[in-house]
């Protein structure tokens, strides 16, 4: 068991309490760091984890009791740049899981500030990260969360972050182009290439996670215990499209579909995200080295997905409709994609393919708390991305304003849910 | 002569005026825009135009002065999201010309909080006005300073923009893959992804003017008068190489090459630049278009400039002495370098290519203003890729500081120079 110390950044979300957990099971010692805001976030659009989630401290004495290490938790935001540099200086961290952004694409289009909020937010704290590296842990390994959202749908193979080009006659291999296709997706651009400057520039080491879209509501380390429990979004801002539709289909509700349904993307098993991070963690990029791996296992159209769940459904004799909704993303519905996903697998990332018993089981998770299930946010608070926040996403702001957003929920059933 | 309206962002800067000097005398209703925080700068760092220029009011009412149209000044900070929204809303432009970014490599390296500003500024500012222009003038044609910057040095010829690409069999058109050299030219290629995916998305219509080197202190519109001058900058933060190596000759010092001087890039005369921002201006793309042009008109090595400058001083029976210094950027010193640059000639720009003639009138203006050369910024205040702001820029700026560095540059030369 290795002593070495990972600084997990984003360690309260979906993603980074998991990962927190199988890094420190793994032999880590694990610093989890957050700034909370996504609780706050979910105040401001009336939505909230179907499973209920501990506080962090609560989390972490949990993960204690049930004999884990000790997880180190601090509260810090990674915008703040002397917190974050002392916070690198103090720890020489081996790596740096950095999860610690604004991640939603639909929260990114509301309007302008959110536009604006998701770059500042995202590029300024990635800003700060690199330049505390550089003065505090050179050598350490940023392990970086993009998205496969960064290369939007380009009709040409898509390779792991860069591509070989020959051109008149000459050849050189350059970043793969981006074309993304939210101002949050391209806030991950942007972070992408600054990155990429750093490791060229000053020697930095870095792994860029270009990330599908997960699904999944347990790992094996959160599964020990309820109160171990991550988020679980369904709703239309925070949830992604697999979760949302095993929630519909628990609750006998029809599957929406965005549109014609063609678009495609990579997904991946929420146990393959920690096990994909932890696989960087142990095999470090050299000096001055910034790879990209394209972290996801298997392609399928939002129509197949539909389609699964409506399959997984009929073994269990029960009949499930699937509707197509006016889609509020612009976005190709039909479309080429073939993206390459090699480099994670020949580190040894053994995937855990989608199956109807993964889609029971996370029916079953939704449905072991239906009586928290607010319907409304399946499919409100709704964004469209020429005309922002809808007026029912106003609407529910307003209410959520009136109800003192910073500190409660909207919705009553989510109350206590944060403690 | 055309009535439309034309908002200059940035119409402070070196190429700012005179661009709006030049859109006013070409029948435009020129509105310029700046928040004069480059003169800010210059307090900050010791530097100053070498060219005593006067305030905005001071400049417009010389352009009357001397025949010209009125050209309305405001003072305006395109970070300030409401009021760039109102002055869209409110004057309806049919272009909209945006210099309004902070725009020196060597700024953007002195620190994190460089960095970040430079950013945040440059990112902020083009999404405010992306969101102003979707809600108020949709119809507008962006017309964005970009910088040849943006594409590095690839081994590849650079295309305007975008390359097709030939892939395992398929095809595509994509956006130019991007490796920039400094925090600056990351906020560029940050904002030319932003302004592609506005244009994909909400219909808008942009020219992404990917700049050279520019040269040269005048234009037929700023010679008129000597109020009419635009800035010129020579130090090692603010100044252009082939604008720097001029007063160096001028002053009979030898002209410093960073490091083997191999670095090419592409180059254009400052009346080159006027003439394709008016050109694009013009020629407005298709709605929802996003153009890019490669705004130069001849290649040369940072060697070859010196040699040309060298050469000029020739003619004139002066010797010049060419001194290589090592090289405070990262940078490749001897590259391939094929870059396009047809779009702008198509359109019917006719270059002035550099001729001595050129070097020989910069020189003469240098000398015209000899006793303002501050000798000491030819060197210093510098900026090391690696390490930031060397210790002799912290001194200057704790002397700036000192002096109360918000409203007056260090230089005792340059007092009154803003007036």
């Amino acid at each position: 068991m290795s002593e070495k110390t990972v600084i997990v950044l984003g360690a309260d979300g979906y993603l980074g309490w998991p990962t927190s957990l199988h890094l420190s099971r793994s032999g880590y010692r694990v610093v989890a760091v957050d700034n909370l805001v996504r609780r706050r976030w979910d105040a401001e659009c009336g939505t909230s984890s179907l499973v209920p989630i501990r506080s962090m401290p609560a989390r972490v004495r949990a993960w204690q009791d049930t004999g884990g290490a000790e997880i180190e938790w601090r509260r810090l935001d990674v915008c703040n740049a002397p917190a974050l540099s002392e916070l690198i200086r103090e720890t020489r961290p081996a790596a740096v899981v950095h999860f610690g952004e604004q991640r939603s694409a639909p929260f990114s289009m509301i309007d302008r500030e959110h536009a604006a909020m998701t770059q500042m937010n995202n590029v300024a704290g990635t800003i700060n990260l690199l330049f505390a590296l550089r003065d505090h842990a050179p050598d350490c390994h940023l392990v970086k969360l993009g998205t496969m959202g960064e290369y939007g749908t380009p009709n040409i193979d898509i390779e792991e972050g860069f591509i070989n080009i020959e051109h008149n006659g000459r050849r050189d291999t350059l970043p793969f182009p981006k074309q993304p296709s939210s101002f949050y997706h391209l806030s991950k651009v942007h972070d992408s290439h600054n990155i990429h400057f750093a490791c060229r520039v000053w020697g930095l080491r870095a792994t860029d996670l270009n990330q599908g879209v997960v699904y999944g509501s347990e790992t094996e380390e959160t599964a020990q215990n309820r109160r171990l429990a991550t988020r679980f979004d369904y709703d239309t801002i925070w949830g992604t499209v697999l979760n949302r539709f095993c929630v519909q289909a628990a609750l006998g509700q029809p599957l929406t579909v965005y549109g014609q349904g063609g678009q495609t993307r990579g997904f991946l098993d929420i146990r393959d995200t920690i096990a994909c991070v932890r696989l960087s963690v142990e095999n470090p990029p050299k000096p001055g080295e910034y790879r990209v791996f394209n972290q996801f296992t298997e392609q399928f159209s939002v129509r197949q997905l539909a389609e699964l769940v409506s399959e997984a459904r009929a073994e269990h004799h029960l009949d499930t409709t699937i509707e197509h909704i006016p889609n509020p993303r612009v976005e190709s519905e039909e479309h080429y994609y073939n993206a390459k996903h090699q480099r994670l697998l020949d580190l040894g990332l053994r995937p855990h393919f989608l199956r109807s018993t993964l889609i029971s089981s996370v029916i079953e998770t939704v449905e072991r708390h239906r009586n928290r299930v607010d319907v409304s946010v399946l499919e409100q608070p709704n964004v469209d991305w020429k005309l922002g926040g809808t007026v029912l996403w106003r609407q529910r702001r307003r209410r959520a304003s009136g109800n003192g957003h910073r500190t409660r929920p909207l919705s009553p059933r989510a109350s206590g849910s944060h403690g």
